[in-house]
C-alpha cells in the first residue's frame, strides 16, 4: 500500500460514526498500517465482536482499506446488520472464510493478516486455497487480544458488575453450604441465582469440590455431599453485557483445626502479596514470583501447580498470562485474576481468587466477597 | 513400521483390560496400521476423553506402539491417573504438545498423524517445531470424530437419558410460559431444573426467542417480556454422564392466526419427512432434501436458512453433518438432529428439533417431548 493509499484508508475507519468499536477498529487498523499489512482476517468470535458489535457464532471481519466488511451465513444476516452498525454485512453461502480469500483476491491485497493462534490448521488451508492465492500471510495472532488485554473504562466497569454480581451470589449462598448438600446442587443454585441478578449466562461451568475433591484443582461439581471437616472450593464467575468475572472462594465445614487455618492464611497473604505486585509498569511474572515466595516462606510452594492469574473480559481466559515465564509489562487497564491455590492429597484445597482491575491510581477488587467468614459453624 | 513391529503394538491395544475406552483405542489403531501410521497426537479434548475417560480440559494423548500415553500439566495427574485407565499418564510442564513432539522424536516415530481440524497454526508450529523435527505429519483431523459419530449402545443410553431429561424439563416449563415473563428467567428455570435432575450442565446455552426475535435463528435468551399473540422457539439441551441432547420446541401464546397454524403444521410436516428419510445406508443429504422438498410444497422452503441436522453425543454438533452437500451414508448407531426452521421477519420463527438414533432396526426418537401442545391459553 503506498503512503496516500495508507492515509484514505485511515480516513475509512476515522470518518465512520464514534462507538467504542469504530475506535477499536482504528487502533487495529493503525496497528496493521505500522506493520505494513493491508488487511486482516479476524474469525475468533470474541474478537469479531470486540471489532463491530456483532455477538454470533460465526462470522468472519476483514478489516482494510476498503472499510470493515463482515462476512455471515444466512442465520446471522439479520443480527448482523442491527448489531454492527457501520460495517458493511455480506451473507455468503459456504465457508465464509473461502469468502473472505475469494474478497481479498479480487481486491488484489497483498499482504494480510491472519489469526494463526485461532485459526485450525484445515481452516487455514481453506483460506490459502481460495481465490487468494496470491495472498502473502502474516501471523497476527495476538494482536486484537492485545489491544483487548487494555480495557476501556466502560470495559472495566462492565467486569466490575460482572464481579459485583458474582459476589453478591456467593454471599447468598453461603447459607445454603451445609453438611450433606451436594456440590452439584450448589453448583445449580449458584448459576440460577446469577440468572435471576440478570446474568448472561455463567463464564464457566461452576466449581464445586470438597474434600478430597479439592485437591484436583479443575474438579467440576460432583452428586459428591459436603461433610463437616471438610474445605470447600467454590470458583465461580457470570457474564453480564458479554463481560465475565472470575472468583474462588474456600470455605470450612465446621471448627477448622489449626493447621488447617495456618493454610488458609498462607494462602490469603500469598494473594495479598500478588496484589501488592500488581502496578502498571512491573513485569507480569513479578506477580507470579511475590505469590509463589510467600507460599515458600510457609514451605507450601511444592503445592501450587498451576500459574497465578489471568486477564479477564470477553473470554474468562485472555492476556496476559501472569505466569511464570511472562516478562511483559503490566498497564493501565489490565484486568486481571490473582489466583493461588495450594494442593494437598488427603487433605484437599485452598484456592482463593479476585479479578482486579489496574490503573494508575492503583488496585481495585471487582469481586468483593468476603474473605473472613470462611469458618462455616452451622 | 515393519511388519512384526505393526503387530507387536497391535498386541499393546489388545492387552490392556477390556474397557469402551481400550476398545475405542483399539479400533483407531488399526486405522492408523492401515494408512501406515505409526502414532497419532490427539488433543481435542472431546477426542481424548472418548479414548482415555480423562475429563480434564487439557491433556494430550499419543497413540503409537509404544502403548496410550497421557501428557498432562500439573493440575490434572491425579484425574489423570484416576481417570484414564490402561494409559500411561506424564506430568509436564510448559507446552504439552512441546513434550509430545520431543517424545515423538526421542521414539524415532516416522509419520505421525495430527488433528488438522482442531490443532491452530500457531500451535500445529510448536508441534513441528519441538524434538519432532524429522517426523512426516499427516492430516488426521475428523479421523476420530469419525470413529465416535457411530455411538456404541451405552452412548445412546446416555443420549437417551441427557434427551428425557431434556424433554421433561421442557414439559414442567410449559406451566410458567406466559405473557409478562422474560425470556432470560425461562431460560435459568430451564438450566436450574436440568441441574436439579441431575445433569452435569448444560450443552449449549438455552435459547429462548420470543416474537420478532424468533426471526434470529441463533438468538440468545435476552431481557425481553413475553407477550400474548407471539411465538416464542425454546431450544435446550443437557449434558448427562457426558453426553448431551438437543431439542427445539415451538409454542404459540394465546389463540395462532390460521395462517400460523399452518405454518406450524408445515415444519412438523417437514421434520417427519426427515425422520422417515433417515435409514442406515442411505445418503446424509437425502434427509436435508426431504424436508426442503416438504417446506417447498408450502413455499417455505426460502425461509429454511440452516441446514437440516447434525450428530450429536459428547459435543453439541459432532458428525455427521445432515446438510445439502453431505453425501456420506447414514450408519446404524448415529445419532443425529432433525431441526427444520422458518424465519420471517416480522413475524417470527418456527423450529421443531429433536435427536434421534439410528439403529438397523429403525429411528428412536430420544428427545420425547409433545409437539402437540404447542398452543398455550393461560
Amino acid at each position: 500500500m503506498n503512503k496516500k493509499s495508507a492515509s484514505n484508508a485511515a480516513g475509512v475507519y476515522a470518518a465512520t460514526p464514534h462507538s467504542p468499536f469504530t475506535e477499536r477498529r482504528e487502533r487495529l487498523f493503525k496497528e496493521l498500517q505500522s506493520r505494513k499489512i493491508q488487511g486482516m482476517v479476524v474469525a475468533k468470535p470474541a474478537n469479531v465482536f470486540y471489532l463491530t458489535g456483532f455477538h454470533g457464532s460465526a462470522g468472519t471481519l476483514i478489516l482494510s482499506g476498503e472499510g470493515p466488511l463482515l462476512l455471515v451465513d444466512p442465520r446471522y444476516t439479520l443480527q448482523a446488520e442491527e448489531q454492527a452498525g457501520g460495517v458493511k454485512v455480506i451473507e455468503a453461502r459456504g465457508s465464509l472464510l473461502s469468502a473472505a480469500g475469494d474478497w481479498l483476491g479480487r481486491k488484489r491485497l497483498k499482504r494480510v493478516g491472519f489469526e494463526d493462534t485461532h485459526l485450525s490448521c484445515a481452516e487455514f488451508s481453506v483460506l490459502k486455497g481460495s481465490g487468494a492465492r496470491k495472498v502473502v500471510w502474516k501471523n497476527l495472532g495476538g494482536v486484537v487480544e492485545s489491544l483487548r488485554a487494555v480495557k476501556e473504562p466502560g470495559e472495566v466497569e462492565r467486569v466490575a458488575q460482572a464481579g459485583r454480581l458474582t459476589a453478591e451470589v456467593f454471599e447468598e449462598l453461603l447459607q445454603k453450604v451445609k453438611p450433606g448438600v451436594r456440590e452439584v446442587e450448589l453448583a445449580a443454585e449458584i448459576e440460577f441465582r446469577m440468572r435471576g441478578k440478570g446474568a448472561d449466562g455463567v463464564a464457566f461451568e461452576t466449581i464445586v469440590a470438597s474434600g478430597f475433591r479439592g485437591a484436583y484443582p479443575h474438579a467440576r461439581a460432583s452428586n459428591k455431599q459436603l461433610k463437616a471437616g471438610e474445605l470447600v472450593i467454590f470458583d465461580l464467575g457470570a457474564i453480564l453485557s458479554g463481560y465475565a468475572a472470575d472468583m474462588t472462594r474456600t470455605v470450612f465445614l465446621g471448627k477448622p483445626p489449626s493447621r488447617v487455618s495456618a493454610l488458609y492464611r498462607a494462602v490469603l497473604e500469598a494473594q495479598q502479596a500478588g496484589v501488592n505486585a500488581l502496578k502498571a509498569g512491573k513485569a507480569a511474572n513479578s506477580v507470579d514470583r511475590a505469590v509463589r515466595k510467600t507460599l515458600a516462606t510457609h514451605n507450601l510452594d511444592q503445592f501450587f501447580t498451576h500459574s497465578t492469574g489471568h486477564g479477564v473480559g470477553l473470554e474468562i481466559h485472555e492476556s496476559p498470562r501472569l505466569a511464570r515465564v511472562e516478562k511483559a509489562r503490566l498497564q493501565a487497564g489490565y484486568v486481571v485474576t490473582v489466583e493461588p491455590g495450594i494442593y494437598i492429597e488427603g487433605l484437599g484445597g485452598i484456592r482463593i481468587e479476585d479479578t482486579f482491575a489496574i490503573s494508575t491510581d492503583g488496585v481495585r477488587n471487582l469481586t468483593p466477597a468476603s474473605k473472613d467468614n470462611w469458618i462455616l459453624n452451622s
